[in-house]
């Protein structure tokens, strides 16, 4: 088992990251903040392939956990769903010593985040990420909230957990379009801090994609790594917690354009970064043989559902709308080197437009040498 | 005008307390924060009132505030008009540089303070609280929230405001009962903090009640000061910040038993200061003499509606679902000396039991004679 420290002075917190960590629960949380029964939170689907081990473990120490059933789906991200998660928290005796675990992918991170944000002035929880995304991303930084019909994680708020176990054992279960979508934040990981991990994807790919405990503990711990230093420096994201936003920029466009149906997000990011690649490259960042090699390991992961058919129009639309849009011109990151990142706040919006409408049309074929 | 430093790191504060802020509040907050236009919550009451010369006040620095309106009373501070602002808000272009200006009294203040704690997971508040009971009490210590069914404010976080602009004037208009409320606890700060604020108010009662703007910034200045000393050390209500709560275990016994309906909430912590009291002195705490020299000034403010009918059995049943309830044993603050407070968790309940079935039947007369 690894561990990686989430410093934010009273609210540091550890990740603890490897196989089995679910049916060793109870002993990584046997703490006094967590004396009464927790409330899991969590879907159908998880509770299916990993509920029945891990409820039994936690019993061991909590003999009446609450388990509160949301949908499964992106579309019970929202308030009426934490409405729910209130009154059941009520009607199973839930007071301001409970504790919630959120055990599943993003969007069970993000409401039961914010459930617990907002109990009652703000309950602790636990984070049990069981997609890679999750592991990665989502479960570090404090980030939680919901969707409202204006967009996309708008009602939130900053709550960091007390604890996150990310069990690397849960990922064999992911369908592979979702295990793809988590690697590509892996390699965004590496792109914008760590060459290393960059190295280490192209050389045991294989190994990571056939769920191979040792290589997902190493991707995660690195990946987490990377995302607890940046966010240990920049709670609040003000800048440089923006360089996490590498490739989301044309990313959420893509996303947007397309209703949030065509592309998982970790994929929307990958044709994110590679468009920003090239974008770089017409502004004279990175040198065409790294640029090559970050698109080749991209294309190498899975097959990206295509481009084909969207609208200019509503990615520009989207990425103004985006909160990385500020006053006409787009604020947007890029890589100087491989492992390294920089914000621009002065990208020109009309060449961004030139380049996404050739870029649209012929986003480059998968290619087969570097 | 006077300031209070509310201390607590970079999220610190300041309260400015003294009559005409309004009119004035362009200048005092022209900050670098606040530099897109403000989103006003209020209500139709104060917006008869104040609002037209704060709006005025207001557009000179910032041309086009939004308002935005809400039902005036305690039922609307749920999770409805929450989702009615976050509406308003993404109506009138709100973003996440958009500050919001909590204009009016504590349901104002706890609900315009959840929306700015949870819109786009965060953005800045300002209070311009309009009660006294708002300026003394809910605008200072960032606890914002709602109601939901199953009880009040059990949905929330904390949320320090920016800014508390503490307009005295605004008392002025004022029903009396509102005023009275409000009293009762500066009354309730002095009794725990300050025994030169009894002297005080016990020697410039009529001014106070007379909504001379000296007295008024005096009694909120002071009242203010001991409020913020207590959350600067203790933010989030482990322990110190439970003597604030002093004659509100059985105040919210008795709001409760009476539905929130026949008790203004500082009248019925006034009767809660009395009854505690009343029962520390069966404890042993404070002398007979300093007792009835807190009730006596306690009855000057106004006549507090009568304790007749209510059920000693409701009384208890609301006491125990309180969060000062644990474990069989009743948590509450007593007065060693008056401007001292002591928080005893072993509380007997039964004894507490006794003594409030003796003190509904019979409250005690208004004594005439210290």
């Amino acid at each position: 088992m690894k561990n990686v420290r989430v410093e934010l002075g009273s609210r540091s917190y550890s990740v603890m990251i490897g196989p089995n960590l679910l049916a060793r629960s109870a002993k990584l949380l046997d703490r006094e903040e967590f004396s009464a029964d927790p409330v899991v939170i969590t879907n159908r689907t998880v509770m299916r392939l990993h509920g029945g081990g891990f409820l039994q473990a936690l019993r061991r120490r909590w003999p009446r956990p609450a388990v509160i059933l949301i949908g499964d789906g992106e579309r019970y991200k929202d308030l009426a769903t934490v409405r729910r998660i209130y009154d059941s928290m009520f009607r199973t005796g839930a007071d301001r010593r409970s504790w919630i675990i959120a055990f599943g992918g993003g969007v069970v991170g993000d409401i039961a985040g914010f459930a617990a944000a907002t109990f009652m002035r703000g309950i602790p929880f636990v984070g049990l990420p069981t997609t890679l995304l999750a592991q990665v991303d989502s479960s570090v930084g404090g980030k939680v909230g919901v969707n409202v019909r204006q967009g996309k994680n708008l009602v939130g708020a900053f709550h960091q957990p007390s604890s996150v176990l990310s069990d690397v054992l849960t990922l064999r279960t992911l369908a592979p379009r979702e295990l793809a979508s988590g690697l590509y934040e892996v390699i965004k990981c590496g792109a914008i801090r760590s060459e290393p991990l960059l190295d280490y994807l192209e050389s045991r790919l294989e190994q990571v994609v056939a769920c191979r405990p040792a290589a997902l503990e190493k991707v995660v711990f690195e990946a987490t790594s990377i995302k607890a230093g940046v966010v240990s420096s920049d709670e609040l994201e003000d800048d440089l917690r923006m360089i996490l936003n590498y490739g989301h920029t044309i990313g959420h466009g893509l996303e947007a354009a397309t209703d949030y149906r065509r592309f998982k997000h970790g994929e929307a990011v990958a044709w994110g970064m590679i468009a920003a690649l090239g974008f770089g490259r017409e502004l004279g960042l990175l040198d065409d043989r790294s640029a090559a090699r970050l698109v080749h390991l991209i294309h190498r992961v899975a097959p990206l559902p295509s481009l084909r058919g969207i609208s200019l129009a509503h990615v520009r639309t989207a990425i103004q709308h985006d909160k990385k849009f500020r006053r006409g011109s787009v604020r947007m990151v890029f890589l100087p080197h491989l492992g390294e990142a920089e914000v621009r706040s002065d990208v020109d919006s009309r060449h961004l437009d030139l380049f996404l409408s050739r870029f649209l049309a012929n986003p480059g074929a998968r290619p087969t040498e570097v």
